[in-house]
């Protein structure tokens, strides 16, 4: 299996390619399972969280331990936007993203009780990797709709020539 | 919203209680967005990791968090079993649970690339909840269909009586 060298907060992984699109080909990054790898990237991004934020706000499911390990860091909670509806939700606000890359769409899931928890906060918006940037655009709505305030967009990698997103990130992803 | 106190390594949080089934309330949980809760629990659990585990096993989404938090606490590495087949797997071990409280057949995916870490490795099965144990079942043979050998079964709760489950739990959850 090929295999490409990406590095974040000095710790470098040797991930495998995959091709999701014919003649795409891009580094696939794994958080989960990986400790010392999250660790490492969010240390790097830290700085980067503004004063006076309040709470995190991330999708699941890979950028979860990154946002857990960034909110411990900080001493603040965090609110994961699910992607399947739970059966115990309740009024969710449910938000589509253009995911433009796989030509699907997918949905976010917010149950009432988690977005209660952004209602007059200043929330930091947090992912893995931002390609696109359409997933954020999302995630940005439903803070919008749930009474919060974005105050920061992060992201561990950024992914391809997308150089105008504005979003923070620590470190880049080719497209091969 | 009416909740009930919950207690695990110290830390207490009022849950909401919700009601799966008519006439079956539990209290619901929620380990995500939830640091002190998440450490609290890590450190109850550590002790009951057998000496020589090499690997931490658990599932998509809700025990991510915990599994992370123990992980990095034992120096450990931990595999994730996802609920959703991922457009980059390949020759995923692909494994159904019976859960007969919801009445609905779960699968549980595990991409070929991260079966291999379990290969010939001394694993521990990890949940936030244990009930009928047939999701820890389910991952109790995809881990032998991985070549791996399972060493413990650990949840942070247990959840109505069933206590002639062979899993370590450090703290109850009710049924009212």
């Amino acid at each position: 299996m090929e295999t490409y060298p990406i590095t974040i907060g000095g710790v470098t992984r040797h991930v495998p390619l995959i091709e999701p699109l014919p003649g795409r080909r891009i580094p696939l990054v794994e958080f989960l399972g990986d400790p010392e790898l999250v660790r490492a990237a969010a240390k790097a991004l830290k700085p980067f969280v503004p004063p006076g934020t309040e709470v995190l706000f991330t999708t699941e499911t890979s950028p979860i331990p990154l946002a857990h390990v960034l909110a411990e860091e900080l001493g603040l909670p965090y609110v994961v936007a699910r992607r399947r509806r739970r059966p115990y939700m309740e009024d969710p606000i449910i938000q589509e993203v253009q995911t433009l890359t796989l030509g699907v769409g997918e949905v976010l899931w917010l149950d009432r009780r988690f977005a209660e928890k952004l209602l007059n906060q200043k929330v930091v918006l947090l992912s893995d990797v931002v390609s696109s940037g359409e997933t954020m655009k999302a995630m940005e709505r439903m803070v919008v709709r749930a009474g919060g305030k974005v105050v920061g967009r992060l992201a561990a990698f950024r992914q391809g020539g997308n150089p105008s997103l504005d979003v923070v990130t620590v470190a880049e992803l080719p497209v091969l």
